[in-house]
């Protein structure tokens, strides 16, 4: 069987610890290749620059891997190595992280991390977000790896039905009190933000976001309670965001207006 | 009954034709605050600035309207409205746009006036985006302002069951060839992407995006043929974004994980 090519990318930056993890994972499984942002784009969500250029840069900080730096962000990276470098190559599954930080529940919709591997399922390439949860620019992905690699080996060998997406995430935990893996639906939850209000040294105000993550989710699905109980939850995932729920009575609303 | 409040952003600043129209329609409806970026913020979609500071600042530009700019993305913009702003007041309804350019399909993924009401959503409040098919910055708003003036009305008075999100999207035609309001899933679609290549000032090679959106999606329920044939299309959204229809297959394919 030929190798497989893996396109990996993150919003940590090309120098964060959770991409060379993943890198050193994904070298056993086929041919990697690299492009992820120059600079951190935590948070940066499925933004695109179109207002400004983009400079792509060759980088040989993984030995023996093709990789580059894009100055902007992860969705940039990815359309980057599609568009300009692998062209008429198609990768066979995109890998992004591994975050620095939990992307459970809600957090898929403002992580840069999943919004590349977002853009991988958009171009129909089965695509894996992998985000650890300890937040440290020093955490340590050793014991993660393992599941990371069996995640991997069954997309590459099976496929994902009635989906492109994996949201994974996992608990920061020595490899042996890690659960196991649970398929999960994403939590309810929200972001009670508070904002620091404080002066420049020019004495004008300033406020500097900062928030703390809440779930009153209560079902034993999500992937908040998996993840709480020390499993690897997995959620698949889409970008068809229309609430099909929603449509009779929506259509019965506005009945009038056709 | 109590006069309504409505919050208003958008994507393209506050100096944009669109939000102007917008607060026109939505000053016949309530009391309006609006809180929307100093700069174009198109295509950031859910980015939200936490490596640095951001400032909030009044602005007169609308007569007899509370507003502020703020110098970040469009989803600080609600969360600085709802966390700094208005504190324990909570918007009836968040409304953003009106964009300059279609939002239907997966634009929706990359949108910033898009993730200005989905962050309204996360905060538990209906909203609703609206989109001009037009990405003039001269673009006619008149026309389409009395459609906008009654879905704002529908939801007021009648909420949206199962959903809590609307993405309106509106042709560029006369008030009279509009032909009404469709009630539409979202398109498939993906966004064919060329890089064009130059060099800067000083030799160096520098790459800008540019594309085009394609839509294979051949159904007649679906925002793109709405719009295609004259209709303003709403689409009901969400932002649980776990693809249900796969949760069985999953659970077959990684059982032995567990």
């Amino acid at each position: 069987m030929k190798k497989p090519l893996i396109l990996i990318s993150n919003d940590d930056s090309i120098f964060a610890g959770g991409i060379k993890a993943l890198v050193e994972v994904a070298q056993t499984l086929g041919e990697v290749i690299v492009v992820a942002p120059a600079l951190p784009q935590s948070a940066q969500s499925h933004a695109i620059t179109i207002s400004g250029p983009l400079r792509l840069k060759k980088s040989d900080i993984f030995q023996g891997v093709e990789a580059y730096t894009v100055n902007g962000t992860p969705v940039d990276s990815i359309k980057m190595a599609n568009y300009v470098i692998l062209k008429d190559r198609k990768p066979d599954i995109v890998l992004s992280g591994i975050n620095h930080g939990s992307n459970a529940s809600i957090n898929i919709l403002y992580s840069g991390t999943m919004a590349a591997a977002m853009e991988g399922s958009l171009e129909n390439i089965n695509s894996i977000g992998f985000s650890l949860l300890d937040y440290s620019p020093t955490a340590d992905f050793e014991p993660c790896k393992p599941f990371v690699k069996t995640i991997i080996e069954q997309v590459l060998e099976n496929g994902i039905e009635h989906s492109n997406l994996l949201n994974v995430n996992i608990p920061n935990l020595p490899t042996d009190e890690i659960k196991g893996i649970r398929i999960c639906r994403q939590a309810m939850g929200i972001w009670k933000e508070s904002f620091v209000e404080k002066e420049d040294p020019f004495g004008r105000p300033y406020y500097w976001l900062t928030g703390a993550f809440v779930s009153d989710d209560e079902g034993d699905d999500s992937d908040i309670y998996a993840l709480n109980e020390g499993y690897i939850s997995v959620v698949p995932s889409m970008h068809d965001l229309t609430a099909y729920k929603s449509m009779d009575w929506m259509k019965e609303s506005f009945r009038g207006y056709e």
